[in-house]
């Protein structure tokens, strides 16, 4: 996807502007509808999830919304009763301006956590709000998202048989590890679903995607994912819906884990041969999630030990057996046929390049997952020890 | 402890050699007793456990051993069915040396995982030991089972109301997140424990000590830790014995800990007013694993922010309320009741000090539970991206 290229979906209108949250770059974000459309959204389980979170949860209860509002550069979380009524005025006047119901406006809020709003500007923000949205670009609202994201992160798709297409954005870069929901990304489309099946569908695509991304392990307080479908290009095949919105979800999930902080190499790790989709799914998260394997990728280095090491965490997966796992690097396999030195340093270019594929097979039956992540990098340690996130 | 003054307790007699695993620095080393003595173990639940943790776990079944063999600089790890003929052979030839049966004899491994054992050079290093054991120096073993360790860790203390000692050695830098064992820790002592009781209660010590250490989330295939208990200084009170070895172990643990890979500061994360001991523990760990949190410790950052999210990270306590919590660095409360911008920098140079205490108080009972990690940084990256571990 070239970024300069995306339009929404038809039936989507946008606003982005710099409301003044930290300084002069974009912070302020609504995407709209003309009315109330059917709207699913998963979100963090954190214990410490801001109002937004709260908020928003109760908002799309009754699978229907015509706005969704993201303020950058602040979370808005541990800020007590006053950090949750100034998300309820957010939403309350933004629904004033656009003229729809408080119940049908999303809020999402991404940044520092522990620090309140500043009302001021935001209400002022709200209150230049044009009287009726124009514009359709996908860009400007990506990028209005953006904290220490490096590049805006926008994926679309066509729903096959039909004119309708679904367009994705999605930002984040660190404290991810999404747990039944994600960062905050936002997927709108012009294809008609119903509510209820929009949520289905939305639940099943999340759980093999966003869900599937680890940069760090660290979860999220302000985890949000919303798709809203304005119906406008009519009916669509299920399949083929569900189709293409796992194939925008993937991308902006790859893109997460490469532009992870400090990241140089996207790794995907991909489990078959184990016993249920939850056990390819832990010893993937396993490997991806290991500093050691992290680092290992970082220096280029084949070290399938580490590898070995990070699947035989999973100790309660007794049913794994050490002599029956296969290890590849790419194609290759490193275990148990161990190559020679000269083949082993051979792979270190590949260790070292932008994609690296782990591939597990742990002979324990026939299901497979794959999962996403990156390498950890000096950078990121400077980055997270000289900022405050 | 000054490490040169620390001598084992009476009955034991140690063993250093280098016998060339990898370059020129101790890399074999034995304690060993006259005769088959009281002995508890406890070892790694990784998949991915090396013949060493396999073979020692059947050797100490029956309580009792004469002898512990330690190996480093290799971990004889996912060597498959000739690394277990290492193990038995090494096994097999120190019992001949020793004049000991080879039931009697644990092994414990470190090193590299993936590669088998120099076995001619460990075949001549077994042939070269003294006929009779005579040293009581307890330095060179800790010494010789250092792979990255910047030191050797030693810990010792009396048994109350009695001549008993208690000495434990230690060696552990990376890959470190024990679980129901931990990295390799030796420790003796000349108290008469009968074997059961001196399994139970080094079971209850170490659950409470090495399994509260993490340094970075990688739980080693080699892990082991050893009791011995000689019983040539006589009976003792079971209360005094056990308050001795927890002391020994937490000493140890600590020290592990400030000798993470890369590390600075040693992180203490006290837990409190908590449902049950397994929640306090689950949420520590969450905070001292955390990267972002370790990441701000390094940067000497009060990010409490970081904190809070790390607590949210524990979805299922659903019992937390955010707004109970109560979250210090040291003493100084910093959430709820927020500092303002100058009191908060003021605490700036505790957090980049040698010891960070992170205090958090639950609000959902009594229990409590402390755990001991380290900052993150860049030099750990670099360590582990530029070297195969």
């Amino acid at each position: 996807v070239t970024a300069a290229a995306v339009a929404l979906p038809a039936g989507f209108r946008s606003h982005v502007a710099n409301i003044g949250i930290k300084d002069d770059t974009p912070d302020f974000v609504i995407v709209a509808t003309e009315r109330a459309v059917p709207t699913a959204a998963v979100f963090t389980r954190s214990r410490f999830a801001g109002p937004s979170v709260t908020l928003s949860r109760t908002q799309v209860a009754d699978g229907l919304a015509s706005a969704v509002v993201v303020i950058s550069k602040n979370a808005n979380v541990a800020t007590g009763p006053q950090g949750h009524e100034d998300a309820i005025e957010v939403v309350r006047a933004t629904a004033e301006r656009l003229g729809c119901d408080a119940s049908e406006v999303v809020i999402a809020s991404t940044g520092v956590i522990g620090r309140l709003y500043p009302m001021d500007r935001v209400r002022a923000g709200i209150a230049a709000l044009p009287d009726r949205l124009s514009s359709t670009d996908a860009v400007g609202p990506a990028t209005g998202m953006m904290t220490t994201d490096t590049v805006p992160k926008l994926a679309e798709a066509t729903v096959a048989g039909s004119t309708a297409r679904v367009v994705g954005m999605a930002k984040g870069v660190g404290m991810i590890e999404p747990d039944m929901a994600t960062h905050i990304s936002l997927l709108f489309t012009d294809a008609e679903v119903a509510a209820a099946d929009l949520d289905a569908t939305f639940r099943r695509v999340v759980d093999r995607t966003f869900n599937c991304v680890s940069v760090d392990t660290d979860t999220s307080t302000s985890d949000t994912s919303v798709v809203m479908a304005s119906g406008t290009a009519g009916p669509v095949d299920p399949d083929a819906f569900e189709r293409a919105l796992y194939e925008v979800a993937v991308d902006l999930s790859k893109q997460i884990a490469r532009d992870g902080e400090g990241a140089h190499s996207l790794i995907e790790v991909h489990v078959d041969r184990a016993a249920d989709g939850a056990q390819a799914k832990r010893v993937a998260k396993a490997i991806v999630n290991s500093p050691l394997v992290k680092t290992a990728v970082h220096g280029g280095d084949p070290n399938w030990g580490r590898v070995a090491m990070a699947i035989g965490k999973c100790s309660d997966d007794t049913d794994i057996d050490q002599d029956a796992v296969v290890i590849r690097f790419g194609d290759t396999e490193v275990y148990p046929r161990l190559l020679d030195d000269d083949a082993l340093a051979a792979l270190s270019s590949y260790m070292a390049g932008p994609d690296v594929r782990i591939h597990v097979s742990l002979a324990t039956g026939d299901a497979d997952a794959s999962v996403w992540g990156c390498d950890l990098s000096d950078t990121y340690v400077r980055f997270n020890a000289d900022y405050t996130t």
